[in-house]
């Protein structure tokens, strides 16, 4: 018997099918359970691998994105220190040119014509409660000394002392009513550009219509006008689970997030934006970390060339606009994968079954006799 | 025979090698049958998922960017109202910091000494066509009213209303010609910085060279310096398939896409930017919804501490700087089961071969008799 | 033997439990061999894929976030041309509206009471070394008379000319100590609030209390305080592995890092953010591209309207936070997938063993007549 012989047997062979032989165990109880597992992992791969989790897909979660964004309205303030005030788009958007992320005034403490020089710090003003540790992280009231230098000189009377800085110092309290109350009713316009690189797959959430009067007067609405990217400031707050005018007074930061889960085996018509809206700055038990607010300032020079400036520490509503999505298409690769992984563990069940009849019955040796022939090696 | 036995017998046998009992069909139309669906499997995995698609690695997409931006040019505008204008990088780019996503001015409308006041709405010049449209959407235009608030008096004759604005109220054309033709020439600099986090793999589209005179004088080129960060703006618009002087009338968006696509498992030199630039504010088919502008104010003080302002409405290209990657390494899991549902698709295969012998032939019943041998319960 | 048997005998079979029918090689070496086999699959499968690589859950990488910044921190510079200067976070973060990206300015050149007129051109004071290639890129110095337009009167003798510029033209070098050097105290908050869209899982980086002086008094701590988000930029800038005073001079850009990874299958509280700090403008063999500055201008008009300015040249260092994260959660496909993959190789070394057994052993032919059962088709 030489090695030869075993490769022409080898290559003979190999145009006959080989296939397993089989034992038919007639044994209604295993056969009925061998079923149901089959049956069950049959189900597992069609159900629910390949009609809900659409596994025959690839996904792609790299998604590219481009928003613009545009406010329109406008509103007069009249505060009693520094009078009217008109503020239109250029003013209470920062910044103005349209971004992904941008900040909307709803209040505001203006602090008008400070000169470098020297003036008493103020003291501080408690403000009540917790509201005041968020104050703290994200301002500079809790260490007044910190809007100018200590020069040393102080009143132990008082315990105020002198600081070289910006003077007069902000000194008014933030207004408990929003000076830009009508922001309320401002509109927003969302632009929103997205690709699925790896499908080469794009569109934006902007009808695309030759009607110029649309985008002109339509408003956003889930139902009846889903590609009209117009919304009312008011609205997003309240759909947010907040009342605007609340809001308005310290500020907040809401996300407008945008979704796009598309299945490009369908017609591009299915791929559609979701809109969702949550406020950021806000934990549901506690408001710490609640509010937004910086600071900016104004700078002019009088006929001397002397440098002055108005301060603004300005309230308001920062919008997050966070595009995410996932876009699926038919692969191959998935598929078979799917398939192969379901197959495999049918065979897994087999096994399980075959330990029950040679182990745990009283017929085992019986069915052990039969299911196995004994080879036995006299070389060995 | 007793449950110990078996137990026993279990042990024992876990020295010997079980395989399966095969019986060969001398069956060449099904034998060959069979070779050949394996044959495709085979060159399926090998083929498909291993040479192409490279199977075999793992992926990454989640990457990590950094860009930084800078301008170069400076040009002069002349316009009749008013007088010559100095337009360098810290003018004509907003924000001026090198951000990602930077605006350029190529046209601009300037209502210079706007003061707050009471003056006469101005009545619209309707714009032709479509490109109205969008300056509903994205600019005021269309409701000037909204440039201030009414005041209630209104002349019936000519429908015009008075109202508390800034005063005048913008009231210029925007220039057929862009004032910033010139911008054409200016040139960007691109600084991208990316990592894939999951493979610790880092790299930048600037080349390093100690040469100090080649980052000075190069221009980007696909073939000869792919590695030269820097663009001509004229260039960027005209690959993306658009002329420079007819988008700097109206602004526009241009994307420049950079692609980081990286096969971990070849040299760092084999992953390269790929640059890709498109026009994002317009549809092939409709202009609807192109454009960009928007406005921004300098705020002046008079010897009366008067406030007094300029009003710009600057037109101009928004690049939006958009990166993605993927990076692939090799990676054991993957491949297994790349492999193990292959192998397992196998199987499936001898599934449908035996359903062929078993019940579709005229040989079958001679088939069946010996490829299945009955397991008799007398206990069941 | 008619076909419908065939359909009779496929429904009547179902009911029974079908099973390969074995042959044991009573050969210990392969026996043992086999399973060894067996062995290494089974630990790769426990052991590698779901213990340590977790595969047994579905991985989400798209991660929502949202950042708010804000700086606290305020000092004097005293330039000798210009004065004193009170810079506090209005004036040198930038943008002030707490952005992901912002730049902090630690040292400048003024250049005040720029006028428009005709001026000569300064000529480049040459910059030692590779520092120089950087400013060609992202400076103007280069090529100065990119600060004007140039009007063609040059003078022969020094071969500057005359150009139509912002006058004086900026000619003031860069201070060799930075200005700001005291910006080393200055502090950021950092807020960053993540969701993975999956998963439905949010959480923020800001220590959830009600104790309002936490948040006041704490400074960051990767041991004991890893939830006060507040941090030293000097510390930021050393933790990067640089100084901040040598930084300072000529700027940079700083990335800092936060990673989430979080298994879900685990308490909220493991998943936790992971700060990491590096400095993006610099390799590690050349500087050629280090450094970060740009130009702005503030506007004034004299009491005859005529417009004059003040330029300014920061150098600072440019803050890019960076969040990526990942999120694991049980899930019963990618469990399915490694099982059945896992299980699918064990057939694959069964049959390497065949292989052996049947045709490189001097027992094969023997093991051959008794593993294979010909069937004869007469009919063939």
């Amino acid at each position: 018997m030489t090695r030869m012989a075993g490769w022409g047997g080898f290559f003979f062979s190999l145009l006959n099918y080989k296939t397993e032989k089989y034992v038919i165990a007639e044994n209604k109880r295993i056969g009925i359970l061998f079923r149901l597992y089959q049956l069950a992992v049959l189900s597992y791969i069609i159900g629910w691998v390949f009609v809900v989790k659409k596994g025959y897909q690839e996904k792609e979660e790299a998604i590219q994105t481009s928003v613009i964004t545009k406010l329109k309205g406008v509103t007069l303030t009249n505060s009693s220190e520094t009078g009217l005030h008109l503020w239109s788009a250029e003013d209470y958007v920062i910044p103005p040119n349209g971004e992904q992320v941008f900040f909307i005034v709803t209040n505001y403490i203006e602090t008008p014509n400070q000169r470098l020089g020297f003036c008493a710090e103020v003291s501080i003003q408690k403000k009540g409660g917790i509201s005041l540790s968020l104050e703290a992280a994200l301002s500079q009231e809790s260490l007044l000394s910190l809007s100018g230098i200590k020069t040393g000189s102080c009143l132990n009377s008082t315990g105020t002392c002198e600081i070289h800085a910006w003077c007069p110092v902000e000194y008014s309290r933030r207004p408990a009513e929003p000076l830009l109350g009508d922001a309320e009713n401002f509109t927003i316009y969302i632009k929103n550009f997205i690709r699925f690189p790896k499908f080469e797959f794009s569109k934006s959430n902007v009808l695309e219509t030759s009607d110029d009067s649309y985008l002109k007067s339509c408003s956003y609405d889930r139902e009846n006008h889903p590609y009209c990217p117009i919304f009312r400031l008011g609205d997003l707050v309240s759909w947010a689970g907040h009342d605007f005018q609340d809001m308005a007074v310290k500020g907040g930061c809401i996300a407008i997030r945008i979704e796009w889960n598309c299945d490009l085996d369908k017609d591009t018509s299915q791929c559609n934006p979701q809109y969702s809206f949550t406020r950021l700055d806000m934990k549901l038990n506690n408001s710490v970390t609640s509010g937004y607010n910086f600071r900016y300032a104004r700078y002019y020079r009088d006929e001397n060339g002397e440098t002055y400036r108005t301060l603004y520490k300005v309230y308001g509503i920062r919008f997050d606009i966070m595009i995410n999505g996932q876009a699926g298409k038919f692969s191959i690769i998935p598929t078979i994968i799917a398939i192969g992984s379901g197959v495999a563990l049918l065979g897994a069940g087999a096994f399980a079954c075959d330990m029950i009849l040679l182990y745990m019955m009283n017929t085992s040796s019986y069915y052990r006799e039969r299911k196995f022939e004994i080879i036995n090696f006299k070389y060995d």
